[in-house]
């Protein structure tokens, strides 16, 4: 066969692992497509954050002192480690006692019960991955966080939704759930409970006190044969502008072996440096570095010592407070829009949310506002502002979806434009309503 | 249940996914555990780069460059995307066609073939995550890159050898594996051949130019029906420092429907940036997008927008020029110690390798280099040198792999270090004959 021949016999197409298939079409995608189609619209829907609030003088800083050091400069421009930089681990550690106000012996782990990550997706990715195997159970709040929802079905799991309210996935639901499960003789498949703990993207609503040691009881309770373990998605911690400050759910779990912690510094410093943690149960943290091992044998060794530097030189802390005092004032805004514009449309209400970058609105049950509804595209090709429909926060089948929701964002949009975009929304919604 | 009486009940263990145990125990965990063992070993084992080849001040540069311009700097802390920057995916097309002595237009694929992730071990994993299910086949060079074999492990394949000699991958050999997997019945399982044509790790050998066309011929006559891809690893490529400048396997595959190019600038630049990248067929890419987006929806967008600068401003070819004198002199260092302590052993020989890393050495057949081997104790407990034993490197059942060869790294050693870390092994081997 010569190279002429090549070109001319027609090759059969790719024979695809199973998992190619779980992985397709995420609702992701799909948003980003919208996203892309429609550039000139206002964005309540894009998860991105403020670019004003980021990090650049405090970047700046510590990369110019980092590399200045050549010994230092030539450490972080070497390899790291798979479980990820020992002196940013240390950094965390401080960091978590501050954020739970314990000290550090109060919190009874140490820097090797943490793994570095690219983004909090990751961790939430490994941890599937060594837990889940298809038909395997995960527990999740209704609504939840879309993206984890891809990353399960990504491994064959079963996702059963349990219902919330504005103190978060309610227990007795949980419970009754756990019970219609081992009456169906599906416990042994039950393996993961996973809960946005603070400021649920997409609802905002945060699980409160008594529910957080509640949870790791039912989870440890309900561990018959196997450990149940709960994943614990903090990514909007920091994030909070008025109400409670709570400790998390994993300091209720006193011997520190069924709590998974993840956080992420995408929102509360850079996403641009793709840096998340988790907080491992001895148990997990092997399978979960051999995993990653596969996956990238680490992540960005370099990026991890900047954040490193950020925390020594006391930038951090400062840095958080300024984003706080940005959101809040977005969040305002979008609350005062959506009493100005909304308040008087019949079976139209929204959560308050103390923290994070949503607002979690319902329409009258009537009105869907999926991505082909008159609604979306009311709202996409009329009014020229886009949101997230609630349909893609749940799980399972389409029928039995609430579709009546949106999620609007205020992280990326400016006050001004925020008013501008839920003024808009309010259109679109009174011309299909 | 109270929180006390939470730390007396004992939690039963995790009930693991199928996948945990194929991840479990790679040969690079315990190789680095020999490392952590062994610390004031000369390392002739570590896979690290020459730590004074590291691009401090281009980093510098950058950084400095990048952050400088306020926009700019909230633009590269913000999200990327999942595919990875395109202002960095239009540098690489460009430095594709340099290293292959083409033009832009002669490479005919556009910067949307290109995918950017966490190195080039991301974008293998991906591929097995793709393309391979429990028992499908991966065709390997014997022997070859470890921890790729760990990926496959992973994910169950099937892991079929090819003899090697010093053009590479026999293509006879590889035909004959083809014929009698057919002959049982195997070959619809039989999905991808991994190649690394450039320097292999851990031989040092490059596949002749003459195999290169050759294997793209085998793989389109054995695709029946469906079809069988090369992975083509080319870690090492720009590593070159004597003989013939090869175009890749890549650069033969007429229809750009067949070969998976991956390249990495960990080798090339810095590791601690975590930089690889693929060029992948029209038929793969969206499957390995949709794959990184549930693992981490994108690498760090800071680091490729800074490598997509130092492409920017020329200086990427100066720096991969002292790359390359660093480490020619350091491979010259190691052959001339070979020469010098080991020509008078009877059956030791070794590869004079063009590029790359890796010094491969063969000791008589009769003598075992692995871990628990008397050759392996006698370098590491008392002449204090650390070297990769050569059965790691092959697939299969240990009483089927050569057990007499040794990976020598000249990567992170100076060249003195080099030339008594070669010393000390000639007395261990010495010693054990």
């Amino acid at each position: 066969m010569t190279l002429d021949s090549q070109t001319t016999a027609a090759l059969p197409q790719p024979r695809f692992s199973e998992r190619r298939d779980r992985v397709r079409e995420q609702a992701i995608s799909y948003l980003m497509h919208q996203a892309v189609e429609n550039p000139d619209c206002i964005s309540l829907a894009a998860g991105l954050v403020d670019p004003s609030s980021l990090p650049v003088e405090e970047t700046q800083a510590v990369v110019q002192s980092m590399l200045a050091d050549d010994d230092y400069a030539r450490k972080v421009l070497q390899y790291g480690t798979t479980q990820g930089s020992a002196t940013l681990r240390n950094q965390l550690v401080k960091h978590i006692a501050r954020m739970e106000n314990r000290t550090i012996d109060e919190l009874e782990i140490g820097a090797d019960q943490l793994l570095l990550t690219t983004g909090s997706q990751q961790l939430l990715s490994l941890v599937a991955e060594m837990l889940l195997d298809p038909g395997d159970i995960c527990l999740v709040a209704a609504p939840t966080y879309f993206v984890f929802l891809g990353v399960l079905h990504g491994v064959g799991a079963r996702v059963i939704p349990v219902a919330t309210d504005e103190d978060g996935m309610q227990m007795d639901a949980l419970e009754s759930q756990l019970r219609q499960l081992e009456a169906a003789g599906d416990l042994p498949r039950v393996k993961l409970i996973y809960l946005v703990s603070f400021y649920e993207n997409p609802s905002g609503v945060s699980l409160s006190a008594e529910r957080r040691s509640e949870v790791v009881e039912i989870a440890r309770e309900w561990s018959r044969d196997h450990r149940i373990f709960i994943l614990e998605d903090a990514a909007y911690r920091e994030l909070r502008y008025d109400g409670p400050d709570v400790p998390s759910v994993w300091s209720f779990d006193s011997t520190r072996e069924s709590v998974i912690l993840a956080h992420t510094f995408s929102k509360s410093f850079s996403p641009g440096l793709r840096i998340g943690f988790g907080i491992v149960p001895d148990a997990l943290l092997e399978p979960l570095c051999e995993r990653k091992g596969n996956e990238d044998f680490g992540s960005a060794n370099f990026n991890q010592h900047l954040l490193a530097r950020v925390f020594e030189q006391g930038l951090y802390e400062s840095h958080v407070e300024k984003v706080r005092t940005s959101y809040r004032r977005k969040r305002d805004a979008m609350l005062a829009a959506a009493d100005e514009h909304f308040a008087d449309l019949p079976g139209v209400n929204w959560i308050h949310p103390h923290g994070g970058l949503y607002v979690w609105m319902s329409l009258p049950e009537s009105v869907e506002t999926g991505f082909e509804s008159p609604m979306f595209r009311q709202a996409t090709q009329v009014e020229r502002v886009m949101y997230v429909p609630g349909e893609i926060c749940y799980p399972g089948p389409m029928e039995q979806r609430a579709r009546h929701q949106m999620r609007l964002s205020f992280g990326v949009e400016t006050p001004e434009s925020i008013a501008d975009g839920m003024q808009r929304l309010a259109r679109a919604a009174r011309a299909v309503l």
